[in-house]
């Protein structure tokens, strides 16, 4: 292997970019797939020839480690995913396990086994772009994977359970399958990240302190349809009336809330249509906040303002807030201190593995490299080759201290 | 033919529910459809059953006139459209033109020819429901037909000119065509009315001093595409946030304008996901009031508005405000009054071949009996017989009225 992995990162990006790759220049690597199967098996490739010790889980999810001292050592994992969105870009989820890949195994090159175990993984799925459901990876690692899973149908009616089955019979051939979950010591992920903000400020590296919790509602008001022409004012019940002044006033006072994200982006109408008085609106409300006691006072505002109203909500989607690890916070803050990298503590607005991991109580630590106009699961999505070669040098670096230097 | 009307017209309505009926207790019969033919020629039928003369025009437009000094004399016409909307009710123009046959068939067998020839029409079509074009056979009648409609296609591909001329030739064996316009000294149009009014007033007779103009917008916004988690509130460009704010404004406002109905009915979200904000709304506005400067004036109101909330609009619809005859309405104040029966000068906000048949000058009169609960297009259309043999009694003496005693 080469030594100069300032160039490796950027020549495994383009290599891996041909498996799933679209006619507009996207990339679609859906799991269990023949691309993803593709990209899994050069993963192991490359894994190998840095002297990496490779298996699989029964999702097929890959693992890469250094040599140590026993297998049920806690070890540092450091990856992200291989599966993609349809048409997403070459970064999201392939950047973090090939940054992941080419600084451990320099790290062993250079410095030969490490203190402690390190590991490169690269999880099966997290996007949820073939099967109704998310980080299916993540979360069989850490033991949050529902049996249920394996009933979803994809839109072919295939079952997860038997394209599952299939292409991990196939990953077996090559290496070999530990079905009990490694205990973990730390997770790290890099990624680009999924926003302008580090672009809009200038900054190099984004310090993930927290996921944010997200709760997503089903908002329902109930109307009367009737004629347009020929029902008077006095005594319309008109869904769409009501929902309006209903999202006004949420429109008002959500900027109350400090640090809230909100976003009404889907509302249905029936029947919708113009000369016709509409008997329900149902429209969504995304509410993002790191802190899971805000997020339970705007869920408790929100509820009271729909009931005011006269709209029921339901909860539709029910994330915690997950703080990330302060002490490698602070350690990755130091890193990038000695790189003379200019870095950003933020939030993520979007789920990750890591928070997945976090979740399961393992200290996690996830970095941020910009990403150009902050576009994301697209095929423009792109990072200038220097900021993924310097995210890389962090990561490894970071790596190296973990360990390398035992503390 | 029995001399007992009360009986005729709630049988005649339940023979010709037959022609169309569907399994739901509802009617469909759209124009030139083997339904629509078969209720023409019962319509011929019975007309001449009556003594009347039949003869139809190029649309399939049946008319049945009684006798007449000379052929140009100008007829005063009574009558409604003999097409439905899909699964519509038994009463929608059907009404209309039976109780018109019932009157004017009794007028004649009991006082003979009158001064001024009366004659009943069965309008070809009204509705819309098979083509997309409306009122093709009153527009006809006053020469406001395009040849442009000939082209329209129905959902099977079948055009407006071939069902046309195949139906126009089966009616043509019974009854002779007049290619030539008839000329029209008034014409008479009772309908249900297609709302609440009159029921919740307590009201017998609904007297329309106007048919509302009305315009329909489509109001567009345009927003930038984003993530719902990573994109921070502030430089948000949200479609949707930017239409609550527009259509909350216009709920305040349009108030201010005294009889206007307006209505926000659909409302289209791209891409309309809860976790993406949205990049377009498009919202309709539909807009109606009986004076035609009130009307314009509140256009450029909203206009200015939708300009101001940085949207844009576009009229898609655009029908005239069309006052009534003030002289018909007067005689049919005076007929009822005489019968004692509760009348209620109103304003019609739906449309009816009334209204294309004033706006070609011709004095028109047009009479609501009323509707339970202002059903309407819909198989739960009804209303009591007593009400339908009043409005068909009161329609008699006012044709009574105009053909026997020459003013």
């Amino acid at each position: 292997m080469s030594r100069d992995n300032h160039d490796n990162v950027i020549a495994l990006l383009a290599t891996f970019k041909h498996y799933g790759e679209t006619a507009t220049g996207g990339l679609t690597r859906l799991v269990y797939d023949a691309h993803w199967l593709q990209a899994q098996q050069a993963f192991i490739v490359q894994a190998k020839a840095y002297g990496l010790t490779c298996f699989i889980d029964p999702m097929g999810t890959v693992y890469a480690t250094t040599p140590t001292r026993n297998a049920d050592e806690p070890v540092i994992l450091t990856g992200s995913h291989m599966d993609t969105v349809i048409n997403g870009g070459g970064l999201d989820g392939q950047y973090g396990v090939l940054a992941s890949l080419v600084a451990v195994g320099e790290l062993l090159a250079q410095y030969g086994p490490p203190q402690k175990p390190l590991g490169v993984v690269a999880f099966s799925e997290e996007e949820g772009s073939r099967f109704p459901t998310t980080f299916s990876g993540s979360r069989w690692l850490t033991q949050q994977f529902n049996g249920q899973d394996n009933k979803l149908r994809d839109t072919q009616g295939v079952t997860f359970d038997a394209a599952r089955q299939q292409a991990v019979a196939q990953l077996a051939t090559l290496v070999p399958m530990r079905t009990t979950p490694i205990a973990l010591a730390a997770y790290l992920e890099l990624h680009i990240e999924q926003g302008n903000i580090l672009n809009a400020r200038g900054d190099e590296l984004g310090l993930v302190t927290a996921i944010v919790g997200q709760r997503r509602l089903a908002i329902t008001l109930t109307g009367v349809s009737n004629h347009a022409g020929t029902t008077p004012m006095i005594g319309r019940v008109d869904a769409v009336a009501q929902a309006v002044a209903l999202m006004h006033e949420l429109y008002q006072q959500l900027p109350k809330f400090d640090g809230l994200r909100y976003t009404i982006g889907q509302i249905m109408v029936s029947p919708n249509t113009a000369n016709v008085i509409a008997d329900a609106v149902q429209f969504s409300l995304d509410i993002r906040h790191e802190q899971q006691a805000l997020l339970d006072e705007v869920t408790r505002f929100v509820m009271a303002q729909v009931a005011a109203g006269g709209g029921k909500a339901c909860l539709t989607t029910d994330i915690s807030a997950t703080p990330l690890s302060s002490v490698l916070l602070e350690k990755a803050a130091q890193t990038a201190a000695q790189q003379h990298v200019r870095v950003h503590k933020m939030i993520s607005g979007a789920g990750h593995d890591a928070q997945v991991i976090a979740q399961s109580g393992v200290p996690v630590a996830l970095l941020f490299v910009p990403s150009d106009q902050g576009i994301s699961h697209a095929p423009a999505e792109a990072t200038a080759d220097q900021q993924l070669i310097q995210g890389q040098a962090i990561l490894q670096a970071l790596l190296y201290q973990l360990g390398y230097q035992s503390s």
